[in-house]
């Protein structure tokens, strides 16, 4: 085999690919020992995280009644480590090279995931309602134990709400990555700027879509396919969508979407309406009314 | 850095989520030794089971036609091993902490293993039949070889083929998280309750959902998106689905059905029916007829 | 625990296993030191291509100006050896067992791979336009990073971009095994055959699927859900679907798909067209015209 | 390439190694289900040990205060576990095909495993003097953490201490795989039969031997290459040697050994005797007495 | 932090490093696609030997009477495999650039490696001597497979035993490598070209070196510390020595030797001779010889 | 199986543990986010070291001329990142609670790493010289490479060079650590302390000890069990020994010392001499001069 200019075609090549990197934007230059998110430390977070919430059904653990406190001690005190990284490589994530400030960035980190772990019981509560709403939605499901082990619904939502604590605490670029996370497990898309109440529930879920500025009340469940999105959105003069506008539905309390059904811009859903499969709805729907696909 | 609060605020969140622990159903313990379903061994399980039905294609291994029994050997000796064990958890998964009796379900897995295991010779002639259908409805499709080792529709069908065996040897949750393991990666949602006939062929598949106790006839195509749904089902007086009613389609031979169509309801779809894509079906489809959206 | 058959119920299916093997084309014996398309090793030269291509954002190194170069050169030098091989294992996939050359082959997959290496300047800078129209098209993304670790949009992109690259170089399977990583991970199921313009754009994208022979221009921007398909296809006498024939549709610049929009066959959508979500669209659509549901 | 005979070359092979195989004793047939001692698992069991005896030290944790006893409940509660297979391995690793009870062996592992366990606090506590001797024996020595993390003595020292009790508790191979260990990594090669006092120090290691019926006192030290072995043994009318006889040297208290001095068979070394390096003694030596090279 | 000179300093570094590199033979550049030895899968190749000569004691498979064959079948074949490249790599090692011919060396190490595997029968056989050698050497050995799973000295030998037939097939340095790995893990350091007959036994065994020309009978006891090696050697006019000459002791047969004795130069060990521990031999001893120190 | 009293014997054991902790310099409590010595990442800083220094010989990269500055350029930079935050964890080490000032050390770890990296020229230079005389030394050897990949002896004194100078800029443990890792591996045990001049060659190497104050000059030859040792040493009132007092010998020039050989004190070994293997050495010996046994 001759291949006279193998090496210099790959150095032609090299060059070519360090000349374009200065392009805007291409190129995330490492600052002095900046930490970067990591997404498989991300995965390990939120795998310690379900063990935390779902103690015995992940985290190949043989924990029992007397071992209980001992395991949930270990695992919130990795989880509190692991995640305090993070954060701190989010917050370092997008800023500018002249103005950072890596210890105070750090210690804002500490803050924010110290907040964040206070939130843990809380967050148990309500996964604890929306595997009960999941459990009295499917008659295929067996037990609540087939649901927080197998069901990707669950898995997006719990997902979702440790995101949006994080969100809450305006983490930035860790709560897309918890969210696109579970997106890709379980083909459910949920912004984790999306405010929703308890007892959610959504099945098989591939597919749904739910927006950055949607407000969804309790009791409410989804089936697969369906989008709550924005019809439109204004942009600025550079032809930059201006951010942070309202434009996702507003979904109330004991709500129903069949699927498919693709429902979109800042309107009201009533509550107890349902929403039959397949729909296109961008207009309010009254409290308790049926809309179906004739 | 100074953090005062930071020790007592964990143990705080530790004592919270310790206590809550028994809330019911949201805390698994382990009994005396007991195994607990493993998703990266149940990988591992179906890995290997694709290396048995399609040797050479999977498993890493340079098997030609002198080696082959010695791998075919070697794999199925290995799958017994690793599939006991699983069946066994899955024995275990849902019993209560008084009537445990780890030895006679120990046993109970070996039988049902052993049952499984024998049924692999006809899985595999089955699947023959679906990478032959693949290939027919798909003009993209270079060879058979393509199918098997890239197309997600096939990936689907064996883990629900491998499933529905187990399934029908009334092994608990282990069939649901091998669907539910495809599900995650080609987003088609087989429960592994629904009977299905030979040359079944799927299409990108990203969406497709088929209910516990469909009824799917030989030689049936489906696209992406499709449902074939429950309509409604039956509750108890604690509002709890009533489980186990038929309440999905029954799919007739060589029917095709087209991207994101919705079928729902235990209605009847005739041989050799055509359904259009994006239509909404809750009444039965006559034999060969044609249903599209107008 | 007596199991008297076990080993003879064990030998049995071995032997009936082995036995099916010769089934056409459902094994695939070793040709004399042949490599196999190994998934792991796609996926590892996908990541580094990734690394590559947007470094500082993958890879893991603390990559900076001054270093910039060395990690160019180590990865792009790494990523020729490991391409090079899978190429070589693509050519090798489905030929027979008599008309083998395997120098012949290797020296064919190192000129492809040479020529696919010399493209990377090339696909980065296009990436660099999608990256733009994704930021320009989602109000909810803060910065071009964000795009860039966390949209799947993007991830399904790079992938058709590197496969399509690899697929007009003629490499069998391969690209399909790139497409397909990304289908599993984003549900969009973009073929490498596809051509596509320069700033294309999807958003969410769970359920997108862009046919083989699809035509599309620039600054196209797609939502989830979204079918390009084909309507129906010619069979020949053996009822094989005639392969290479045109069949899906021509998207032309500045046409914008919303959700579940499925449009089949070969026609043509023209300039600045615009097709609402939900609608079945299977005759061509006029430049600037905007097809909603009713 | 032209291979005619390699099929037929290696099926050859096998046929041979496998007709080889009923030779007494080369060949470990797997009884129904036993375990098999896992020398990956008893390094992690010893990884987990050190980590429960030297908090901090080894283990990856970030342990302190307020953390400690969660890690130490976990960690004990894992190797109890890990322990509890191993042990059971050990007992199925000679026994006979007629005579195997899987359930008994398993309820005897647990009883020795529970044992063991107990016994931690008191090996904490022997070891601590131990770490004692050997910060006085070495100037260059900086502190006890040096030691504990660094020093092969007494990485030595610590596997011995573990697997003597379990060879007290009777657990068969087991010990030795543990002792093994040590000597793989340190090359000193101490037999968990030997029985050792407080305070004992090994500096540098390599090439100690220290035999099963050795009987060592308290606050002893010795220096790299030092044997306490057999001078000889009885043999029975087979020629194999008789099990069990005392055949090691006894070491009183406060003696010095240094480097590669050999002693041989059932001798006493009187408390405070010093034996200079690459001495040969075969004979008792008295208190207080110096033996030297001349 | 301010570390104005860092990246300067680093690239300094580089250039100077890189700039050392010509210098001769601390450089090995790659040839075009050329192979080279791997530490790890040599280690994984004795492991696979392992398991197919000692089946069910090594390779984590349950293997029993009626899999055996099926096992040592897939062992074969994947040792065969593994192995070839690593005699490819070995063959390529030390070779100029002007006269590589890659595809001859890789056919060189076929025919090298396939006359390996057929002794693989022999070597077996060969071990089991050595394995009841090393049982009627040591009292505290409770059973042949104790010593087959724990004993270092049955490791070096095997490796040896492995190592030396590559060595008789002139396979350059891989055969080195192989006993050296042994040497890491057992402190016994047995040249590949060393030639050594039947039931040999080494108890202990750390610091044991048998030099490259040494030649040892039947039945030879050694123990740990024990050298056999050159006096001194010849060196050519440029001060290097001259290779290949004998310079070893020769043992014949059922000579023990005891701990830390040392042997050098080319001299004979009659039969049934006894060389006592710690002794300094550099002159012949004839048959039924005792050497003791006074 | 009844194991009524399992949990709480558990738990009494647990709580034991926890109570023995305070036991001085037994538990060594985390401060906080202060990282502690990593041996799994010294190791890789070793080997990434050992492939900088000898490129193509380690390190798994197909390295040529044209790519030897980069993968010299992404090896430096990933070395420096590494053993930046091992060199901070040994400085923390063991430091008291009270007077930790984190950024403070990671500052002067900064500072040492960088010293350290920039001497990496000189040591390739001088392991150059060592290459060589063990060429020079061993008539088994066929080429520098075969001594590169497999020698203990080049493996033991790359581990000290490393180290000793990380011990010159005042590194707490790290170096330490580095030489025990060179120990285990090899048998030789040099303190990072010894001061070595250039070409030194060690052959086969097992039961080496090189004392922390020990000087050799250029030249010197070491064969495999020679102890270079204190006789003695000074204790304090608190019968610990005085730390830094020079206690071991002076090798000068080219002095050959054999297997075994025993030299122990500050005592001085002439240029040129000769120490025979097994000899107890603790007088001064003359240049030229040639001790044996007799």
């Amino acid at each position: 085999m001759k291949n006279k200019n193998y090496a210099s075609d790959i150095k032609t090549v090299i060059d070519e690919l360090t000349g374009l990197c200065p392009t805007e934007n291409m190129f995330h230059p490492n600052k002095e020992g900046e930490p970067f998110p990591s997404r498989a430390i991300m995965k390990d977070s939120i795998k310690l995280t379900r063990s935390i919430l779902f103690p015995g059904f992940f985290g190949n653990a043989s924990v029992n009644k007397t071992t209980l406190p001992y395991h949930i001690g270990v695992n919130v005190e990795k989880l509190f480590t692991m995640l305090w990284e993070q954060v701190y490589a989010g917050l370092c994530f997008d800023c500018k090279e002249e103005d950072i400030d890596l210890e105070a960035k750090r210690e804002k980190a500490f803050t924010i995931t110290l907040s964040f772990v206070k939130q843990l019981p809380r967050i148990k509560e309500v996964l604890r309602t929306d595997v009960e709403a999941m459990y009295k939605m499917d008659p295929a499901a067996k037990s609540y134990g087939e649901i927080i082990i197998s069901y990707p619904g669950l898995r997006a939502i719990t997902n979702y709400r440790i995101a949006h604590e994080l969100h809450k605490l305006q983490t930035p670029i860790i709560p897309r990555i918890i969210t696109e996370m579970a997106h890709a497990e379980t083909g459910i898309d949920i912004h984790p700027g999306a405010r929703i109440g308890e007892s959610f529930a959504i099945d098989h879920g591939t597919g749904v879509v739910i927006g950055e500025t949607c407000i969804i009340g309790n009791n409410v469940r989804i089936y697969q396919g369906v989008t709550l999105g924005a019809k439109s959105f204004p942009v600025d003069e550079n032809n930059i969508p201006i951010k942070g506008i309202d434009r996702h539905p507003i979904i109330k309390d004991n709500v129903i979407i069949y699927a498919s059904a693709t429902i979109l811009g800042r309107i009201i859903i009533g509550e107890n309406a349902v929403i039959g499969g397949n729909t296109w709805i961008t207009e309010d729907v009254q409290p308790n009314e049926k809309v179906f696909i004739k």
